[in-house]
């Protein structure tokens, strides 16, 4: 892919949930912060301008780390982010100058993405407007609904990840849309629009630290992904 | 709850999946083999009959345990699982020889469902006829069609998990029932036959151990579980 490449990696939240004081995005697995392992992973691909989005509140967080590990890296930009998810992705597009190019939006907190499944995200949404990670569930589903519940069938049903990747002007015109709070990712901003979202296939491994279980699974992934 | 209390503990799978030999449910966690933990939580409920569902070429597996964990113990027939989960659910379901009482049935790798939640099962089937555990999905969802995916409102979708507990009578008519490919748990089959099934709040501990990646988070909440 010979496109401008774009990544707005997305880290909100107080914490509160991880019953910490500081952001998830900010704790430490192995010897780095997740944030650092994530935006790491991103700086592996050729052409890759990252966009950072974070609360103010953090930004001096953001700095000592920007000087410790990417002091000599001029492709990150840090932006404020919002009050929702939408608007702090909104915030990352606006810091966007060109209009032309690919842009992933990947969450903050999910450090062991594969390298090769972004650039396969890259390469998918260049030849076809989107590409949106995506695995089977491996539990049954059940919808909810006035009367009850009723069984969803699984064969038909995807938990999606990020990153979610797309052609630029296009999430630029979907983001126009008004917030909705239907609105929990960005295939779901996109599709919105009459955008196609193309799915290609996540990794269990891929996981989103939200609560403190997920941070002990996240060294044992650590872990084992060091021994291999 | 002063009925008759039946688990119907089913475990399958040749641990294809695994990269293992031996089923997911004899590998061991801590210092006991999965599935004594898990027949373990079941037994510490007054008035329990265990009924395990294993395939046949592991009976020698299991009467090794019986005799290492459980030698004193009455309360645990062992029946012979079936070629499907639906066929090894029925095989347990025609093992119990009353029609009156309880019936929960549960995934014999799910070794950290908590005994409070247990309880909580047989209480609420005892009242309502049902009670099967569930979470709220936290990933974002999309439907497949034949025209590409759909956001689905996470709102009202949950992930299933087991213990499913059952009036006795109710999940033994639910049982006559025409297998189906749609049959991915037992509340399916139930409420094919018009039953109500209720949900009750699940865990996100309450994991269901089928990859290797599985079985390192169960090290990492066993580990914890044995702190707290």
């Amino acid at each position: 892919v010979n496109l401008q490449k774009y990544a707005i990696i997305v880290g909100g939240g107080s914490g509160a949930r991880m019953g910490s004081e500081l952001p998830k995005q900010f704790l430490t697995i192995g010897t780095k912060p997740i944030l650092v392992h994530t935006i790491e992973r991103f700086l592996s691909l050729e052409a890759m301008q990252i966009i950072l989005v974070l609360p103010i509140m953090y930004f001096s967080n953001w700095d000592k780390l920007q000087q410790e590990y990417f002091s000599e890296n001029k492709n990150i930009k840090l932006v404020k982010g919002g009050s929702t998810r939408f608007q702090s992705v909104k915030n990352g597009l606006l810091a966007i100058k060109a209009t032309k190019g690919l842009v992933a939006v990947h969450d903050a907190v999910r450090p062991f993405v594969e390298i090769s499944k972004i650039k396969e995200s890259f390469v998918t949404a260049h030849s076809l407007g989107s590409a949106v990670l995506a695995v089977k569930s491996k539990d049954s589903l059940r919808k909810i609904g006035p009367l009850g519940s009723k069984v969803l069938d699984r064969e038909n049903v995807v938990l999606i990840q990020t990153p979610q990747t797309f052609d630029l002007e296009k999430l630029l015109t979907a983001y126009k849309v008004e917030e909705s709070t239907l609105f929990t990712d960005d295939a779901s901003v996109f599709e919105a629009s009459g955008f196609l979202v193309n799915l290609i296939e996540g990794s269990y491994s891929n996981i989103k630290i939200t609560t403190p279980e997920d941070l002990d699974f996240a060294h044992v992934i650590l872990s084992k992904s060091l021994k291999v």
